[in-house]
C-alpha cells in the first residue's frame, strides 16, 4: 500500500482546482480529482477528509504556528501590536504554507460551503491567537478583540499579497492592511 | 392548512432549546422538537428548513436592518464611528429579534456545525454594514476592515449584554465593548 506522498498531495491540489475551474466546485466528485491525480478514490481519503479540505492543504499547520509565535512574541505596547510583531514571521511562513492562487480564491469565493470551511479555518486561527496572547498573561477582555483584530489584517495582508502576485515581502502587505485598519478606524495606535 | 404562526415559531424554539439542553444537540431530532411544540414534523419546515435554523429565528432581519440603520446614519469621524454610531440603534432591535439567552448561546458553542452557522450569520451582518459603508461612498479599502471592527464590537456587545442578563440598556454594552477593543489596539479614535 501506498504511503502519503507530498508530491500526491500537490497533484491532487492542482488536480482540483484545474476540474474546479473547467466545472464549478459543485459538479465536481472527488473520484474525478483523483483519476486526474493519477490515485484511486479510495487514496484520495488518505490525503483529505473531503472534497473541501484539498483546498486548505496545509491550513492546519497555521494556527500551531500562529500560536508559537505569538507565545514567543516581544512584548509590545498593546496585545494587538504584539500579535502583529508575531504575524509577520508566520505570515512569511503561510505564504509558502497556503495557496495564493487568484484561482483558488476565486473557488472559494464561489461556494457558500466552502465560504464557510475558509472562515471555520479563520475561526481556529483567531482562537489560537487569543489563547497565546492569554497565556502570555493578556487579560481574556483584550485577548478577544486583539485576536479578532489581528486575524481581520492578516486575512486583508493574505488578500493583498495575492492581488499583488506576492511582488515584495508579506510584511509590505501586512504593514498596508495595518494601515487601511487604521484609516477605517480613524485612530492611532501605540 | 395551517397557517404560519408567530407563537408556533416561538414554541418550537423553546420546546428545541429545552430538547437541546436535556439531551445534546446531536442527540435530537426535528420530529421531536416538532412533537414537543405540537406540530407536525412536516409543519416544522414550514417555520425552519433545517435543524439548525430553529436557533437563528429572526436572525435574517439582522443584515437588511443593519444595512439601513448605516445607509442613514449621521457621518462621523471615520467609517467604523458611523458605523457603531448606526448599531447603537439596531443593538436595541436586535435584543428584541434574537433569543438572548445563555442557554441558546451554550448550544451554539457546543457544536461544531451550529458555531458555523453562526459564523455565516455574522458574516451577512459584515457584509451588510460594508455595502452600506460603499453605498455611502466609503472607500471599498476602508469599508472592509470597518466593517469586521463594527461586527465584532456588536457580537462582544451581545456577549456581555447577555451576561448581564440585559440589565442596562444595549448601548451601554456597545460602548464596553468598543473601550476594550480600544485598550486591546492600544488605540485612541477619532
Amino acid at each position: 500500500m501506498a504511503r502519503w506522498d507530498p508530491g500526491t498531495a500537490d497533484r491532487l491540489r492542482k488536480a482540483a482546482l484545474e476540474l474546479f475551474a473547467e466545472h464549478g466546485y459543485d459538479a465536481v466528485t472527488v473520484t474525478q480529482i483523483a483519476e486526474r491525480a493519477g490515485i484511486t478514490r479510495r487514496s484520495y481519503f488518505r490525503y483529505f477528509p473531503d472534497k473541501r479540505e484539498v483546498l486548505f492543504a496545509g491550513a492546519e499547520q497555521l494556527p500551531p504556528a500562529v500560536a508559537e509565535a505569538v507565545f514567543a512574541a516581544e512584548e509590545a505596547e498593546s496585545p494587538l501590536r504584539t500579535a502583529l510583531g508575531a504575524l509577520v514571521e508566520v505570515g512569511t511562513q503561510v505564504t509558502r504554507l497556503v495557496d495564493p492562487s487568484p484561482e483558488r480564491r476565486a473557488v472559494i469565493a464561489s461556494s457558500a460551503e466552502l465560504r464557510e470551511r475558509e472562515r471555520s479555518k479563520g475561526a481556529a486561527i483567531t482562537a489560537a491567537i487569543r489563547d497565546a496572547l492569554e497565556r502570555r498573561g493578556t487579560a481574556p477582555e483584550l485577548a478577544k478583540p486583539a485576536a479578532q483584530v489581528a486575524a481581520i489584517i492578516l486575512g486583508d495582508a493574505f488578500d493583498r499579497w495575492i492581488d499583488a502576485d506576492g511582488a515584495e515581502e508579506f510584511r509590505v502587505y501586512l504593514d498596508a492592511a495595518t494601515s487601511a485598519f487604521l484609516r477605517a478606524c480613524g485612530g492611532t495606535f501605540t
